[in-house]
């Protein structure tokens, strides 16, 4: 596929899963964007052996660029500039002017957030980000920390490196001056787009689509097709080069014909997408009520920037009481048919609708677990409800998994039946 | 450090970002509790050729056991199994027990959710994931996929594979059947505790830390200090032998002193369960309103089993008219001040605590952005209250990042209010 690249993240809160990596993938869907492809990403603790391992499996690749992120901050667990400047060739120094420039910054930045700095502890953590590679290019900082392109020294070979902070917002921003540095372009060639393409399909099993992938094998010629499914949802992404266009619209079609009712989307659109969309489209508001998954769907629609115009608000239900008194469902009721029923599903969706004036109204009552389960109602049945006065969507399901996975899956079903009901009045109305 | 392990993560989805990995965040917790460091976990899309040099990569870095997870999926892009026999010299065959067996579970799965299955591609998906290196061991499916344990062939060196499925549920319940399995147990050697301690502080610069552990550096002798920044904590985990657990004692007594009025948890407890424990100690109950966070409070506070017991739901109220009708703010009061204000947010806690009849209330306006900022109100800025009637705290922050950040950032500053005036009341009441 043309030009690769290799990364390597840093930090042993990574590796041990106390903070997510969000850089590796930014930086992939970066370099697709260039047409250059990523191979491995490797991810490594704050330990400079496993690090100069890390630099050198990838730089054994065949890749153009190796690029690292993190361990460039003040403490001393922060080593990858000296780590890569030693794996180039290229021993550090403390460059005064930059030192000078972080300085600035951590002084700006302690004012404004009235913090009180060891004087000397500061000066020490400021030499400390300012010692760079004989020879690297700095990249300025976004944060305090630099990024760096180290090139391998005179006499060997190798790929250079970038060297870029851990924080997304420091990395996300250092990224068009990374791009524009002579080193970094020459190693990433001329821009020769791959293409990413997503379907999305609701519902279907993933090994349907394998059987459907199998049979028209021949006709796939130079896609790259993965499939993933998550919350429920199949999702298929291709990639391919500009000359395989055809190809994929050969996929497309077949795959259009063959899960008519299941696939949601073409055009790479999430459900989410999908539902804001229509919503903004007809002028339509939406509430909700939720017991189970206390808050998550309301999140999860206001988590788009202008969601406002369409988002009035909702309740979280949670004890029988708030049931009752903010949704308006009666506790009779609750008490015949139980919390967790297609009867409190539907209250919940008119409650909401009632209680906000809104023109859709979604309501959700289910047994999240662990605990709370019976052999009438174990965990992970949830009820959900969708209306909008005059048509109502009610699904009953069974999810796996644990107390989270049941939330986001109920989550997920309700957006879903969400989209139907528009679907089905944009269709019918 | 004695024993370790490598891994190796598959999935062009997890690469890309599409799904984040939770596998080897894990794999790294249960093998320390092994007493065996992870050195790096290498993520690769689903190409045969990058894996087997992410495998040859691994097992030249003087590991006891190589680990993969994910690629055993019935999907012609599911390859794992094929590529780690071959790397240790073992060819794949199909196994017929493990069809009829895979063969069983499909069908059941399928009779009790009404899939209707197309025969001749449920017996394809079967044999291929039937297909087993030989001489490897087989771990029972918990899913449709088994595990192996694939030892290097004979006359031939390097540590031995463990193939894992790649969705968190099924690798997690194959985990006891692998530990047990004489050839990873062998690989593992006998269990050697690596301690791991975790001290929060909320609201300390990290160059501050920085300064404070530098300062002590000969007394911290067998310890490996990681710090991270997170949502403005400051995590500090420290992982270390039996040997060392007086240097241990030392450090957490530095820091304690140091940073007296930020430190927050010695004993690796979450700013959640702090909370959670301690509305459970005093058995009050708690209520949310929230606007720009719009339930990811709420959703929060649910995220633990048994929160029934102390959250009683929370408002979600996205719009003014919400906030007025819901959560009893007076119009005229948002019309004066604005809906983001100190004055707001202190209504929102009060209405929260009213409406829902609870101990505590907590309220959250603010500006979550991209849009809807002002020079006198700019991006980032939001206010929060929390109060149970007698006592109440309120503060103002301006929070940096984008819309998911400041809703994020938001919902930990309003956890450590919470912290606050529950720890003030019991010192004080």
């Amino acid at each position: 596929m043309g030009t690769r690249a290799g990364i390597v993240v840093t930090g042993t809160e990574v590796l041990t899963g106390r903070v997510a990596d969000r850089n590796g993938p930014w930086l992939a869907e970066r370099l697709r964007e260039q047409g250059v492809d990523v191979a491995h990403v490797v991810v490594v603790g704050d330990r400079p052996d496993d690090l100069h391992a890390a630099l050198e499996f990838l730089a054994g690749t065949e890749v153009e660029l190796v690029i690292t992120t993190g361990g460039l901050g003040p403490t001393a667990d922060d080593l990858t500039a000296q780590v890569v400047g030693e794996f180039q060739g290229r021993p550090s120094e403390v460059d005064s002017e930059i030192e000078a420039h972080i300085a600035a910054i951590v002084e700006r930045l302690s004012s404004s957030r009235n913090w009180r700095l060891d004087p000397q502890a500061t000066a020490a953590a400021n030499r400390k980000q300012a010692l760079v590679p004989v020879g690297a290019a700095v990249l300025a900082p976004i944060g305090t920390a630099p990024g760096l392109v180290v090139p391998v020294a005179e006499g060997r070979s190798g790929p250079p490196v970038l060297v870029l902070p851990g924080p997304p917002a420091e990395l996300q921003g250092m990224w068009p001056g990374a791009l524009a540095n002579p080193t970094v372009r020459a190693a990433l060639g001329e821009p020769a787009e791959i293409r990413q393409r997503t379907i999305r399909l609701w519902g279907t099993p993933e090994s349907e689509l394998a059987a459907v992938l199998r049979a028209h094998e021949q006709r796939l010629e130079g896609l790259e097709i993965t499939t993933c499914l998550r919350e429920g949802e199949l999702e298929i992404v291709t990639r391919f080069g500009a000359e395989a266009e055809d190809s994929y619209g050969g996929l497309e079609s077949v795959l259009t014909d063959a899960f008519a009712d299941t696939i949601f989307a073409t055009d790479g659109r999430t459900v989410d997408e999908i539902v804001a969309g229509s919503l903004i489209e007809r002028g339509s508001t939406i509430a909700t009520a939720e017991s189970c998954t206390a808050g998550l769907l309301a999140a999860r629609l206001t988590e788009r920037a202008g969601s406002s115009a369409y988002v009035l608000g909702g309740l979280v239900v949670y004890s029988n009481e708030a049931k009752h008194a903010l949704a308006g469902v009666p506790t009779e009721l609750i008490e015949r048919v139980g919390a967790v029923s297609a009867e409190v599903a539907a209250a919940l969706a008119d409650g909401a609708r009632g209680r906000l004036g809104a023109d859709l109204g979604v309501g959700i009552t289910g047994v999240a677990g662990p605990g709370g389960g019976s052999e009438e109602k174990p965990v992970g049945l949830v009820h959900l409800c969708v209306t909008d006065g005059s048509r109502t969507l009610a699904r009953q399901v069974q999810l796996p998994g644990s107390r989270a996975d049941v939330r986001a899956r109920a989550v997920a079903v309700a957006l879903h039946l969400i989209r139907r009901l528009l679907e089905e009045t944009a269709a019918q109305g």
